[in-house]
Parts: C-alpha cells; sequence; structure tokens
C-alpha cells in the first residue's frame, strides 16, 4: 500500500463520514420541522435518508477504502489483521473529523449556528443495551457479508440500519465517530456529551462480541 | 454433515430468529410510542424494519442454515427431504428459544417487564384466513425463488413480509415461533397465548398446501 | 408448448393475479381503517405493498408464465409475436377470474361482504390522461428491462408502479384485470362500474404507444 | 455514432426528463393534496416516488442515452470526453424541453392550468450550499458508480435522491433542467423563476468540483 493510496483511503473515509453525518443531521432537522409534532413521521423522515445514503457511499467509496465510516468497524478489522495498526488510528481520526464536518454542513444548510452541544439526555441501562444490540447486530451484518454475500454488503448495511433506527430505543448510533458528531448537534439526531462515553463504551464492547461470533460463524471457506 | 456444523446451523436459526423479533416486538413498541395514536404510522414503523431486518438475515445467516427462523418454512424443507428429521425438530426448538430471547431483549431494550403475556385477541374466520393466505403466500415466495430465483431469496421474503404486514388483516404472523414469542409480549405485536392455536393450524396448513402448490408449479429443471 | 405447460402458465397468471389484487385491495382496506383519515397515509400503506408483491410475484411466476397479470401486457406481447392467439385469450381469462378472486378473498379476510360493486367514481379527461401516461411508462418499464435490463425486471415494474400510484391523478391503475375487478370492491381502491370502459380503452392505447415506441428505441441488438 | 442513434439518445433524454418531472410534480400535488397539511407526509409522498422513478428510468434508457437526464451531468461527462460538444448541447436542449412537457403534463393529469409560474421563493446563501451539497453528492454518486459499481448505477442514483430530498435544505433540485422545468409549475414543487439561476451556478460549481475529486478518487484501473 503506497502512501499516495492511503492518502486516498483516509479521504474516502472522511467523505464518507461527512455525507453520513449530514444526512443523519439533515433530515432530522428537516423531519422535525416538517413532521408537526408527530415523532413518528420525524423519524421516518430521518430513517430512510440514511439508510439510502448508507447504501450509496457504501457503493462509491467501499472500492477505495473499505466504506467503514466507523471506528468499531475499522478496530474489529484491524483485530482480523485486515488493515494495518497505524491505518486504524488515521482511519478514526479521518471519521471523526469528517463526521463533525457533515454536522457543521447540515447546521449551515439548514441556518442553524455551527456550532453547538445537544442538549438531549441518552442514559441508563436500556440505552447502553440497545446500543450494545444495534452495535452487535451491525458488525454481524458486515462480517456475515464479507464472509458470505460480499456483493450485497451496502444494501445489507443500509437495510439493517433502516430496521436498527426503529427496534432500538436508541434509535441505534452504532458507531463511536457518529456518537461524537453528534453530540456536537442540539437538534433531533443530538446526544448529550456527557451521554457520549458510555454509548461508545457499549459499541465498542459490541464490536469486541461479534467479531469473536463471527470467527466461529463464519470461517473461512477452504478452496 | 458434521455434529459441530448442526450447532453452528442451530445457532444461526436461534440468533436470526432472536433480531427478528427483537424487531416486530421493539418497533412495534417504538413505532405506537411515537406515532400519536395514529396506527397506520404505527404499522408502517413496525413494517419497514420488519421487512428490512428479513432481507439482512437471511442474506447472512442463508449460507449457515438456510435461514428458516420459521417452524413451518423448516417442516415443509423436511417433507421435501432438504433437511433430516431429528434436524427440524432441533431446528424448531432452536427457533422458539431464539424469539422468545428476542422478545425479551425487545421488553428490555425498552424498559418493559421482562415477562408478559400478551392481551391482544386476535380470534375469528377472518383472522385466521388471514394466517393462512399469509403464510401460504410466504412458502410459496420460499418456494419459488429456491426453485426459480436463489440469487433474489432474501429481498424477496424481507418484501413479500412488508406487503403481507398490510394486506391481510392479521398483520401476517405467518410462523408458528413468532406466534408463540409475540405471545409473551402484551404490546402492539402481541397474541393473546389462547389465539395462539389455531394461527398455528392456519399456517401449518397452509405450508402443506403451498408445497403442494410448489412441486406442480416449480418442477426440477433438467440439466 | 405442450398442454399442460400451458395450464402451468394460466395458473401462474390466475395465482399472480390474485395475489396482486388482494394486496391492491386488501391493503388499501387496511391503510383506509388505520390511517384515522389521513388519504396520504392510507396511499402510503396502499403504495409500499403493491410495490413490494409486484417484485415478489414478478421473480417467482415470471419464469412460468413471463407474470404479465395484465390483459395490456398480454395483448403488447401478443402483438410482438412473443405469445400466441389462443395463449393471448386464455391469459386474459386467467388474469380476470384470478383478480376477482384475489378481490374476494381480501373482502374475506377483512370480513367485508363478498359481492360489492364499487361507488368510487374515476372519470373525465384528466383521469383517462392520468391511466394513458401510467400504464404508457409501465409498457416500456416492462419492453425496456426485456430487451436491456432483463434481470431487474421485477425490481423496475415495482418501483414504477410505487411511483405511478403518486404521479397519476388516478392512483396508476394500468391494467384491464385490475380495473374490473376492483369494480367489484367498495373500498379505498374501487373504481365504479361505470368508469371501467374508458379507463380500459386509455389503457389499451397506451400499450399501443408504448410498443410501437419500443420497438424503435430499443431494437433488437446484434449478436 | 450515426446521425439515427443521436436521434434515439435525445429522445431518451426528453423521454426520461418529461417523466421524471411528471413524477416530481404531480407526485409532489398528490402528496401535498392528500396529507392533511402535514407537509412530512407530502414531502414522503414526493420522495419516495421520485426515487423510484429514477431506479427504473435509469435502467431502461442508460443503454441508450447514458440517462443523464440532467444537463450538468451531460456538461461533467463532456469535460471528460465522454461525450462530443455538440451532442451535450443537444442533450441539454432535450433535457430542458422534455422537463418542461412533463410538468405540463402533470399539470394535465391533476386538472391544473397547463400554464403557471412558482411564487416559492427558494434563496439565500443556505439554499444555494444545499444545492451545491446536493449536486455534489448525486455527481460523485455518479462518478464513483460508473468507475467501480457500473451494474449499481440505477439504484444508487434513486437511494441518493431519496436521501438528498431529506437531507438538504432545498429538497435537493441538483439539476439544471429540473430546477427550469420547475419554475413553471406553481405547486409543491416549484421554484419561483427568479430564484432559478442562483440554483444553477451553485449546481454547475458543484458538478465541476465533484469532477475534479472524482478524477483523483476513482483513477483508471489498469487492465
Amino acid at each position: 500500500m503506497t502512501e499516495e493510496s492511503l492518502t486516498r483511503r483516509l479521504a474516502a473515509e472522511a467523505l464518507g463520514t461527512a455525507f453520513l453525518l449530514a444526512t443523519v443531521v439533515g433530515s432530522g432537522v428537516m423531519g422535525e420541522r416538517l413532521a408537526g409534532g408527530n415523532v413518528a413521521l420525524a423519524l421516518l423522515g430521518n430513517t430512510l435518508p440514511t439508510g439510502a445514503i448508507l447504501v450509496v457511499l457504501i457503493l462509491i467509496l467501499g472500492p477505495v477504502s473499505g466504506a467503514h465510516f466507523n471506528p468499531a468497524v475499522s478496530a474489529a478489522f484491524a483485530v482480523r489483521g485486515a488493515i494495518g495498526r497505524q491505518a486504524v488510528v488515521l482511519y478514526v481520526v479521518a471519521q471523526v473529523l469528517g463526521g463533525v464536518a457533515g454536522v457543521w454542513v447540515a447546521h449551515l444548510m439548514f441556518e442553524l449556528p455551527l456550532l453547538q452541544l445537544a442538549g438531549k439526555t441518552r442514559f441508563g441501562p436500556a440505552q447502553w443495551l440497545s446500543e450494545f444490540v444495534a452495535t452487535f447486530g451491525l458488525l454481524l451484518t458486515i462480517f456475515g457479508c464479507v464472509a458470505r454475500a460480499p456483493q450485497a454488503i451496502a444494501y445489507a448495511v443500509g437495510l439493517y440500519i433502516t430496521a436498527a433506527y426503529w427496534f432500538t430505543a436508541s434509535t441505534s448510533f452504532a458507531n463511536p465517530a457518529v456518537t461524537l458528531a453528534r453530540s456536537l448537534s442540539d437538534t433531533f439526531a443530538g446526544i448529550a456529551p456527557a451521554d457520549v462515553l458510555p454509548f461508545i463504551a457499549a459499541q465498542m464492547a459490541a464490536a469486541a462480541a461479534a467479531a469473536a461470533l463471527a470467527r466461529w460463524l463464519w470461517p473461512p471457506r477452504l478452496g
């Protein structure tokens, strides 16, 4: 892997995470503004765009960087040896910076103050279990597709997140970079900065558990 | 088939049915909580996640266990000789246990009492006909895809259930393990325990009818 | 083509059209009952199932009969010589009988009187233009996919109808058998019997126009 | 490229842009009429059909003309040398004429005055940034798919627009021909004629930026 191609991979991670966050935050604002107080409608207007953009981003950036957009995913691939130690650190930096940039672009598009801190509390064991389940399922989706259905991975991840927005009580952050970036937006998708760390802990624990289960569930195929 | 690979298949059936039920019950709770009394919105918030997670689960677990998640499907494949007699019994046990676990995880995520019994009555000939039609169509979808469009089976099953939630009066359980597990949740997706048996009877009758029709409709293609 | 395989094709046409109509009428009833008077929600609950079931039915029955489910499609294929004269008549009979059966199954599932006549007026040049446009687009979708993207035809038709429910003022019947069958249901999806004939005329005119354009737009590719 | 085949390509561009605009405007009218004042529902009824029809149109017309339906796309491909200078001018003319025709067909289907001018103001830096972001993402989607996932381009574009309707504050026009045509409709999808030019400027700037980034991000793959 040459230096230049690492640059390209990092650009892809930053760009993809930026578009992901602009979509999560932007469609959250749009949904809440238009839904007339009906939160189910606002969440629907937040869910469909997020699932859809994930399919697109993985299709076009997957061939460049793997399209992780998620430190938990990068860490899990690093444990597997699919990505180097130094690369994973740079990936995470690119994801966080890209995510923050995406949040800020959403704020600018919707004429909101650029710099914000979220006030929405997301705290307690039920929320943390939700994040564990959400991330556990996301990582199984990714590992399962990589092992057995690689051509479908973009669609599978988009559909998984579409489901997880509704079947978990936390609406499924499932991503430390996304969690961090969303703490900088006091909108529909926000999370209070004080609540970020336990979310990330639950996500990383789930990634480790999923990686272990995946190794057993989808062993390498011979031949 | 070695012992260990049967273990893996049973784990896949339990895991998949657990995620399916967590999605059905969890998104039902989420939909009802957020929809402000509009049942169509609640059902929409229940439908899209269920269809989406089915696509994902079949993509990643199909190569492991066949991704039945449904005793009616396992029984129908057993009649065809595609799965052994002993395996089918173990499959059903795994599906029921997984389904119950999924319901309980949903309860925990949404801070509901773990142990519940559903109070929602789903009874009468129109409901049973709905379950017959729903299961008949589901099994035809599966058999038709296995015979003529195997690469599309995950998408077809997800889309079929998306439709069946709305075109049947029962919102399409179409699955004895799902029916049993949903009797343990007094939420949007629940079914009173007393109403479970006729649902299962209608589902098994439909599976038998669909299996017979499928044999005639999609005969094996000669080489 | 042997006698028996024609039987199988006719069964596929009847079965598919029955499921299509059960979905159109059933999800219309479900949507209207649950939507609390919001017609956009009812139409959404009608649209998504119809598009989804079409994908499924074309995937599993396409390899048997071509999955027309639509006299305008069968007629257009007959003009092209892709299906025989006698077969097209039998196809249409199977489609109409199947469609009526599907409507009645929907009525039974939703505890409605079996025999009904629709009271909903759908009349006037704007409606007829809508049906012309809807059918013209549907036939172009089918012919274009047959010629240039055969692997995508099921998805394309499902997506086309999903769009056409909303961009035409008639919600896109685009199918004489569907139109006839829906005149027997005094529900969300109904059409007054007196309004059926001009709808069918517009649909057949559009099929002829689309067939002519398609011949020019997608000429056979040389080997 | 022979004269006749250029005619066919121009017809495909006009036809596709006409169906695209008929869908954007028609489903906007339908959504607004039925949504009972809930703008989120109206936008949902506008979004899903637009995304769906784009998939269909690209599947069936892509093999004929490339399925640009968008002067910014045609211009970007011209810069790349993928389409000739004269062709690009004719493409744009066909797109604009087709787009206007599509708007008028929608007006006729919904019994609205044929000739209208939009009154809806869409003005200011936040709107222009939205159009820059929307078009930048659309062009990256197209270039990325052309380079790395050509079989998925129709689905990717449809999903991208589904997302962009919600994550941008302008609901994502992202297309100069669409912008011009929508200025002729005083409906949900309209844009005041005075606001058209800055939208187009933002779109063309984004196309140039995306083309430059795409060249670096997805270099040609060697043999």
